[in-house]
């Protein structure tokens, strides 16, 4: 195939160099994903750990000889986690549950709180019962999410974790348990925030394992009589603190041109060491960026975001709207979706890109990525960009296993597929080498 | 098929119907199962919630139309679990690891103890290792158990939970931690007894899940210097209590005929709710004894036996043995090795039940059970008889995903297929049927 591809064009030809790079070269993914996750862990938004592994992404950035390599930092609330246990007791022998506090929760106090269960099939159900079948009461949300390749369901049934704590604390509830918005059936609890709105004081709010949930829907078919939970969560709040991103580039060889900005977020959840969520993200990402610049400088300038704090509100990404919103950016693309394959690529670009478009699927086509028909919607980290109208295109990833490890204490290195992981990164490449040398008459 | 049936001997028409009653009857195997783990779930050795489980399995039992249904106690000595927790502390930032308490170890006092980690890949390796090598530091034992369909593996690999503690405390360690014995990547540690010799006194033993070996391993790697953990455990022995057995017959229409035994444990570890082991178990015998019982009295008794206290030592098992080892039994069956199905069935009978268990592989085939050419070792609670030379025959349940369940947290309902469950009640019921309507020329 050299000799083939040496009779094409220089530009095809740097291309092919870098994807050739990411099929068979080093694999700084793996490196970054093992390394953030086995030295560093677990990266909870503003703590100290985070603060360790922005030193450590930077360090590692400097190391693969990315450019103008630096922290910026913002300040943030906290939310700690403290005690967390639950149990059912009654009408039954008391059994304990796997359960966690979702981000924002209220404390029981180190009593724990004790009540009868309102049980609730859905979200909705929960919206539309009246105030006096929840007050004094714990809530229960009965959804069930099922596995999908694209991760559609998340939106439907999150809503119980995004928001029924608020509507459970609007109507009177003293805590709420939900199902865990996940698609395993292992002892795990998924952790997430939730959020009170304006006015409406947080209560105790967790989420417990499937198999918990199912336990408590078959105590509940076999109860003649209610039943109670006993729980005891005891986070805290402790202010705003420090977090940050970490910034790193690709210069182009056009400094008048637009950067293609290329996001994943380096905070995790606290269960686990973060590996599908988002150390993969990081790897991939800056390992395409990396191969790129080996095969020869781009055009445009690459700039990878490793954004801080994403979990618990995407703080990381709106200071870096606060910061850099208003310079020009070409385009905008973020991986945090595990490190499963990439089977789909969706573009929201300017009508001046539809070869540009064209090229990527016709590149991405032999790594089983087909061309879907949705827009891009980036990720968290990039969305406020993409809100303000900078184009977008989504390497959408195999979700199918996501939900079964998204912030559990599972999510662990030995979940990513290495195979996997590198082909995400020859997708990338491949997009990304596009991207940042497409034309000021293709992108803004 | 009932018209040809019919034609045939009663004696066939009889099995037959059992085996049609356990293929599409009532399922009395998944309601007891159901039933065990939702009403009174995780049951402990020598606990209150094992006496309450005794309770429900009488009236259970009796309800099923069982006779000489009773509780047979003993007292045993009672191992409590504590606190438990350990963290990787050094070189790297502290990471929590997901441990759990081998019974009989030893504690750590409510402080815990910190020290170097003392790696051996397997348990071998420790017992050739200096004294020197381990005095003083937390042994960690490496051992990788591998799925297998017949459960080869745990003997090898489980020495380092039976005998690694004991082995590394006379060597002078602090402390030892294992790899847990179990085949999957969750972050869930396996819990079960090890044994400490005469003589030495127990030391702080625990368990960690695959994922956190995993990760000390890579640590290992990565590290210049030696590794450091720290160790929280705090259980207790709280001196003898009571647990007991429960003893249930299908009286035989021969009443000088010799019993036939089968067996199942009643008690569980206390991370989850037993439903793979035991309590599908006992739903499994139970059931096969229930659609005998009601296809037609059959010639021999059946006695079932739901044996306490099988995980800390077999407890009841020896507590049977001790009070009707004298009597004479036909032979001896077990179901303990989950609830997926049986594949294939070994024997160890006398010469003169050749066609005996002839007849039985010829009525398993059809179900997909090969007979095997093994000898049959019964199950922990019937043991001892077998070892004093009643005959036995096992059910060879498929052991693939067994030990990714097998004393973990995720030992729960839902890990039961109940088409798996009910083609064990049917191989069961077309065994214990030839068994209990065998000649006495057959069996003692
Ligand atoms: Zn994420
Ligand atoms: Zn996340
Ligand atoms: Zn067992
Ligand atoms: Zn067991």
């Amino acid at each position: 195939g050299f000799a083939a591809l040496a009779a094409t064009s220089t530009f095809a030809f740097q291309q092919m160099s870098a994807v050739d790079l990411a099929q068979q070269g080093d694999d700084p993914a793996w490196a970054i994903t093992e390394g953030l996750t086995t030295e560093i862990g677990p990266r909870p938004a503003g703590s100290d750990r985070e603060a360790e592994a922005r030193k450590w992404a930077v360090a590692t950035l400097q190391k693969m000889g990315f450019a103008n390599v630096r922290e910026e930092p913002y300040q943030m609330p906290v939310w700690q986690r403290g005690e967390e246990k639950a149990w059912l007791t009654g009408p039954f022998l008391p059994q304990s549950l796997a359960i966690t506090a979702l981000g924002n929760s209220g404390s029981t106090g180190p009593k724990g709180i004790e009540g009868e269960i309102a049980y609730f099939a859905s979200f909705d159900a929960l919206v539309a019962a009246a105030d006096s079948a929840v007050k004094g009461k714990i809530v229960f949300i009965d959804n069930q999410m099922e596995p999908t390749q694209d991760g559609s369901g998340y939106g439907l049934y999150g809503r119980g974790r995004f928001m029924g704590p608020s509507v459970a604390a609007k109507k009177g509830a003293i805590g709420i348990v939900i199902r865990s918005i996940g698609t395993d059936n292992h002892r795990n609890p998924h952790a997430g925030v939730t959020n009170f709105a304006d006015g409406v004081t947080p209560i105790p709010a967790g989420a417990i394992s499937n198999p918990d949930a199912d336990q408590l829907v078959r105590q509940r078919q076999r109860a003649t009589g209610p039943l109670k939970m006993k729980l005891l969560l005891t986070p805290k709040t402790i202010g705003d603190q420090t977090s940050g991103n970490v910034i790193a580039e690709v210069p182009g060889s056009d400094p008048a041109a637009s950067p293609v900005i290329i996001a994943c977020h380096l905070d995790s959840w606290d269960l686990a060491t973060g590996a599908i969520d988002d150390a993969a993200g990081c790897g991939i990402i800056t390992a395409a960026a990396k191969h790129v610049m080996t095969a020869g400088q781009p055009r445009r300038t690459i700039r990878l975001l490793w954004a801080g704090a994403e979990e618990v509100g995407v703080f990381g990404g709106q200071a870096y709207f606060d910061k850099h919103g208003k310079e020009k950016h070409a385009v905008a693309l973020e991986s945090d979706f595990g490190a499963d394959r990439v089977w789909r690529v969706d573009f929201s670009l300017p009508d001046s890109a539809d070869d540009l478009a064209k090229r990527i699927g016709v590149a991405l086509a032999p790594f089983g990525v087909v061309t879907g028909h949705g827009e891009a919607h980036g990720g968290a980290d990039v969305g406020a960009l993409i809100q303000a109208g900078v184009p977008a295109v989504d390497l959408q990833q195999d979700g199918t296993r996501y939900f079964d490890l998204h912030h559990t204490p599972d999510d662990t290195l030995d979940k990513v597929d290495p195979a996997q992981l590198r082909q995400n990164v020859v997708a990338w490449t491949a997009t990304l080498g596009l991207l940042a040398n497409s034309s000021d008459s293709e992108l803004p």
